[in-house]
């Protein structure tokens, strides 16, 4: 298997393929402050959309979080991403695109019966250069929408 | 890296690892019937939930689906699915396992902006040996709940 070349429409969002490793750290009031190291690969597969794949360690390096998902472009600016967690939570997120900066916002959350309470995301990544940082924030367990995460990766 | 034994919380869902090969059929009142091939792979990293990958080819060999997902046993004989489509689609499903029978039924259908209008999924999906049979009942662009795929493949 060849890869095929990116697809027309994913130029503007080219610039995220790629894998990247870094670390963050989380933090939240109902849990202590966390620190944990983390990769994200965008892939594509020749079709207009990339395959967003994201995984965390945490400072023993045990797996802490792991989702994994696709982001659509949708028209002048637009983005979309879909994203599921094995925490039972799906994500659905609509945005803008300008330039190398990503804002995306929660329009629907889904959880399945055993899974924790969140309300809505918010996710904003910039990428500069060959550094990708982002931040989360988060209304889940009765909080309002506040911080949750933020990370600093490089492209490997 | 070496595979880490299979969470003891997966057991009733060991059945599932593995790569499944086959064909099914689609259908729906707004769009012509259609045949497809299809590769499912069930994996697991360890930890108490079962990775789901999912892509599909027309006649041609050409890609037409994919989707990727969770799935969750959910205490004494209930399983959940989360799972992300590149087509801009969430599905949080909740069901019951009993033996090699699986019924799951969506919770949550989250939608982006541009996606296409799906309400509600339902997906069956037995194993026998080595074959997995799965049918999958959807409503969507205003249709009530109704067939849309079913298909049967085997282990690889």
């Amino acid at each position: 298997m060849t890869t095929p070349p990116v697809h027309e429409h994913l130029a503007p969002l080219a610039f995220l393929l790629g894998t990247w490793r870094g670390g963050g750290r989380g933090d939240y009031p109902t849990i202590e402050g966390f620190q944990y190291t983390e990769e994200i690969t965008f892939g594509h597969v020749g079709k207009p959309f990339l395959t967003y794949l994201q995984k965390t360690w945490n400072t023993d390096g045990d797996p802490l979080h792991t989702e994994f998902g696709y982001v659509r472009p949708a028209g002048e600016g637009g983005i979309e991403l879909v994203l599921a967690q094995p925490t039972g939570v799906t994500e659905t997120h609509s945005g803008v695109l300008m330039g190398r900066h990503i804002e995306l916002a929660t329009v629907a959350v889904g959880l399945t019966p055993t899974a924790k309470e969140v309300t809505s995301v918010r996710r904003v990544l910039d990428v500069d250069g060959e550094v990708l940082r982002y931040r989360l924030d988060m209304a889940a367990v009765g909080r309002e929408e506040q911080f949750h995460l933020e990370a600093e990766l490089h492209k490997q």
